[in-house]
């Protein structure tokens, strides 16, 4: 039997230790690929300091896998499960993180959590047929062969479709998950934005166990309001700062226009792959690339708020939720100016948002208090201020290239919207 | 006049502003390309929070530019002139920062400076002819004119070549430059290695000039010696960390073996683009490329401490420091054991230490108490030691393809190594 | 002239400035007293790091009322003002900063700013007859003195009755205040409670001013959001913690107990002081001066939660806010248990909380968007939760020694209360 | 069995814990003296953040101990010897911890290591007879004796006089103890000196053992030399800072001078404590006590560096090491320019930094690099240069009363001095 330890040195952790499956797993191609995808896919054109990749955060949340699990004494077996799921959770994240999953979702109706599964269940391969003549790591798959772990039962964990041991589910996806806690504290430290630092050491010292459920206890109320205002606020400032989101929309909208295109392929590029095959795709996507790599991005051409708007404007901006009809009303809009095809692009965030983020809305915890369990709104007005919050803060923004501004807002302000 | 005012955030020194000149230039494509090269290279396969770039650390540069600019009460035109030599100092750093400064030496006898310098002075530009037509920023050349800036003289700053004011010349390059300070806090901050973690405000404060040079005050030897010590320490742990100097030899060598290549405009490449081109360059290439990206790399084949080698195996070992025999005992090396052309690489770190950052050996540093200036080394043996310190620990390495390495190994026992 | 300039290292700001007439008011005996004075009373009982003082507070409260008025771009002479009574503004705090207020408050009807007022207009002193042979630095009336400034318009400003100018003494005293940024940020610091690491720098480069008052950009909103979070957290976990306010109210209850005591006498007296003071005041002083040395505490004998409580009861409690019902209650319950007078001390926190830091309901904030202003409930649901939360989270306790809990305890379920 | 755990902050390690043994040492009255006990005398007074106490120092020392134990595999034994040894290494230090040292030592030739173990042998009590009969917690001889430790094996761990298993004496005191990494580190982060600013987690990961000693693995050497380092600057800048020296030697001068005052007595004092004794003292302690509580401090009269000085002179200042020589000349030096006692200092400051912190000078670490220890000079430059630097920066300092301060210095150029 190997007892070697791998030490690797992480800035928020400090040393994270890797031994027998997870040594290997660290070796698997699976993990190394996420070397080349950034945590937050263009926010570094805000942020300087936002490069950090997604293996960061999975050997992060596999850290806080392990510290929770030894905080709620979980016998080996599980805490080997859990950490190993922390650790693959984010496997099937394409290039650029969330940026291209509306794209993913609207073609094929799947997530970066479904291609998640697929890796682990061994029935998609990462690689290529050119990269596998010099690559010869087991992958992901093989590794838990060898190990003789239930692929199945970390993939339901992951989906959070595993029936019984919720808490194992909740660990990783609920409304106090250490994936959340791992993200907001590195996110908080690489782009410099303090609002993300929160205790996650006091965190894990307060959760329990409460009938199979991931609980609370009542001295932890207090840390949880703390890490309920960070995610919001994060997400304000930083995952849906207008700037990033004109980023990701001018890629999405590149990628939405090449025919043909097979998205599992490009889930499978990392960041410079994808960048690279954009540039062969067609005129647009060849600009698209061009301008993401100088930061010479389209511009907000109108984004009016809620009170500016009547019943009836209010109303069609709710059509606009639909894929479908606001890409037939960015063609119309194009074709009215006479402006090229992909150069208006209309941004309804809140359905991304609910999409990418299901747990933004999420503050029900449960909170052990002597016998009886409560909810943590029972205690506290912080859950509600926080669900009722507007993230971000437009609800529709009509964004263009800097030279057909004047135009398309003058048509925005005539015309319905 | 344009007084907008932009702030940006940066981890290590908070909310950095720019306006007119500097505003301009943060949009210039030579900047703007910096956001796509690592300022560790393949650091990044050790530690894996070393994903920052050049970008940062050119704002961090300037930022600290200014802060000394002020301290040492300079006028608006110095502060102007060395806060502008500091965000433009690496925009010549091709793909991967110092990862290929060995070619460029050994082909054309430049290095990152001299681009830098034809950057500056309009003799080069950075734009492929596909980019031009989406990209009409100005580019630094451009920018320069528009505010009446004098080329040359910044050019000459950052070349060290100005006859008069020595102490700018000085603030960028020198043992206690601004450029060193932001480097060694910023690499410590995202590698998460604490060496670096040096006390940057104080030393602004105890800057001062003397004589038309830049001098410190008595008060800051303490500061100093620290710097001097956190150097020595993150190169021996970061920079010349041996995994990290094996991804930078295979990609060397990689490159090294494409004939016909124009290292200028491998130069002008950001990192994503170098490893996509690597791929279309040979076949030793794109197994290089593939490497990289799932980290599988060359391993240590041989690499004897000094007290193991007796005095004609030292001679060979000096030899080796020549390029060409070097390359030449590779090659020899391969064809005895009939291994593939570019899978042994022999490693002399020393030298090339010395090119990239002749700074490691300086301690020369004038110290003003009272009337007399001093030398550092009168003060404290610091200076001493940390001259006569080796880094990095080993003096010659032979790195091989994992399936070589035992035959390598036995080569290097039985023959002259 | 004296232009001497001197450094004082703060690990929270850097370093920090001091010329002229701030270089005097340094060495005034009423500033230097506050190097003996906790900032957070008992707290280190607690949180063993809370030993920080009122004088590094104030020196915070200092550098950002400079950074404030270097933001908001006020004139030289309003910066010299509102820096002088930031750095001026906790001089009046008696020993062990807040503790003892109450009984100031309910003897002489008057508070800490009260006290810090007749300090700056020389009409108290803080040297005892005995000290002043010792010590001839100049009083800080001495030092207004010297550089002209004016008494009055210092301490109308930190008493917030200046009719004009009202942003400078909003500065100092609002829900946006530096005296609060300072002692969040320094308070989370000491004690290793991480929610007050706010985002100070952040939050000056928000400041505005609008009409007359002191103001908050759109952009500011998230800053704001954090802080008044930040601040609603450090007074649940820290500033009333309850073992922090047992040991508040012990020291209250001894000195409350002590006849023809001077208030302004015992105000003088620095923590080590009053401890010292206390043994010679009688049994009970002698007793509470040893317990708090060796942190041998009353403990909480009961403390109903409000569901527990009917509607008389509550009735009851609301009484108690009445100093003298709560006293008299204390003695009858002493009496009919037989334990001696001091050992039983009824706590209703809310009020006192009011009374100390009338701030803390405070989330009436300015928000400037464009022309007109609006205020911050408009633009998020985080004031009101703030506002609605209780703190502390109990509304009545009573202590006693823990070799009477057991009965007081049973005595308090078979009473009223 | 009381399976109670007791969590207590600590802004350095986290969240540190207690139990079984370590709760009741925690109530024990000699550790919660340490409340009252400065961990760095005066530094206050310079560094307005230094307030932080040997108390958490203490617990800092006891999780370090416990976190080195866990990675040296010690067995669970070892583990309670060494945690308990470092949780009590430090309760014999009196007033202001080193300040009153040298009195202690020039009377009864002991030190505070002595008063340690005599109170852990119960040779001694901490409690004064009026404070015992409110105080009724086990003392620290009696938590020994509860949980069946053996006292003379912690007391010998502590003076380093046990001859089996050196390892655990050398995890306490020796070059790379843990007591010096924690008083490091939080001296550091108390104060805002960043020199300190070690890398504690990496140290611990690199000890081993080996022969029966401590020993370091090669790896360790950079966290060594960085360790060394700040050690030394620490030294000169924080510990030996001059001001602070000064306010030192002015509370020994005024203790030196009170006839028939029993050092034990003195040492079981607090700080609080033993300024109010002070003033019961006489005419100069008074005055000190006054001087202290308002920072008016004697100044530097005269402090030749070492090349004014003439052969002769040299060796009257190696004289001067001789305690008794040097009171001896303060007397004619007051005497000859009538000047009352107490009020010339002559300080002689590099004997008392020998016999405060022999580790000072102690670099020597066994490296364990394959078969064959070495020793870390083998290595590197670092540990001489460290050794032969000067700490603090004088040779001799004469101070006195301000108003002493020109005849003094004038006396001192003409005489001998």
């Amino acid at each position: 039997m190997n007892d070697t330890v791998k030490t690797i040195r992480d800035p928020i952790h400090g040393d994270i230790e890797f031994k027998g499956l997870f040594l290997d797993l660290l070796e698997a191609p699976e993990l190394q690929r996420l070397h080349n995808i950034k945590q937050l896919g263009f926010a570094h054109l805000v942020f300087p300091g936002g490069h950090h990749t997604r293996l960061e955060h999975s050997f992060g949340a596999y850290y806080m896998a392990q510290q929770a699990a030894e905080h709620l004494k979980l016998d080996s077996e599980e805490k080997e499960i859990i950490s190993c799921a922390a650790i693959l959770h984010d496997i099937g994240h394409g290039p650029f993180s969330h940026t291209l999953e509306s794209i993913l979702r609207d073609t094929l109706n799947v997530d970066h959590v479904d291609l998640t599964e697929k890796l682990i269940l061994g029935e998609h391969a990462i690689f290529d047929h050119l990269e596998k003549e010099f690559i010869d790591h087991l992958t992901v798959f093989d590794v838990l062969n060898k190990h003789g772990i239930h692929h199945k039962e970390i993939a339901e964990i992951i989906k959070g479709t595993s029936s019984s041991k919720k808490y194992l589910a909740q660990l990783l996806d609920s409304a106090i998950d250490v994936d959340q806690l791992d993200y907001l504290a590195r996110d908080a430290y690489y782009t410099g934005v303090a609002y993300g630092m929160i205790d996650y050491n006091r965190f894990i010292q307060t959760l329990t166990i409460s009938d199979d459920n991931l609980a609370v206890e009542k001295k932890g109320i207090g840390v949880i309001e703390n890490i309920l205002m960070a995610r919001t606020l994060m997400y304000s400032s930083v995952y849906f700062h207008k700037t990033v989101r004109i980023a990701e929309l001018m890629l999405s909208k590149a990628i939405e226009l090449v025919e043909n295109s097979d998205p599992f392929e490009l889930f499978k590029l990392t960041d410079g792959e994808m960048i690279n095959e954009l540039k062969k795709m067609g005129e647009l996507q060849r600009e698209t690339a061009t301008r993401l790599k100088y930061r010479k991005l389209y511009k907000k051409a109108y984004s009016p708020s809620i009170s500016d708007l009547d019943r009836s404007q209010v109303q069609f901006v709710k059509k606009l939720d639909d894929v479908n009809f606001r890409r037939k009303k960015e063609i119309e809009f194009e074709q009215k100016l006479k402006i090229p095809e992909g150069k208006i692009i209309i941004d309804v965030p809140q359905t991304e948002l609910q999409l990418s983020e299901p747990r933004i809305g999420q503050t029900e915890i449960k909170i052990v208090d002597g016998i009886n369990p409560h909810t943590f709104d029972e205690y506290t007005p912080v859950g509600t201020a926080v669900r009722s919050k507007n993230i971000p803060d437009w609800i529709v923004m009509i964004i263009t290239d800097e030279k057909y501004r004047e135009e398309v807002y003058k048509k925005c302000r005539e015309d319905t919207l």
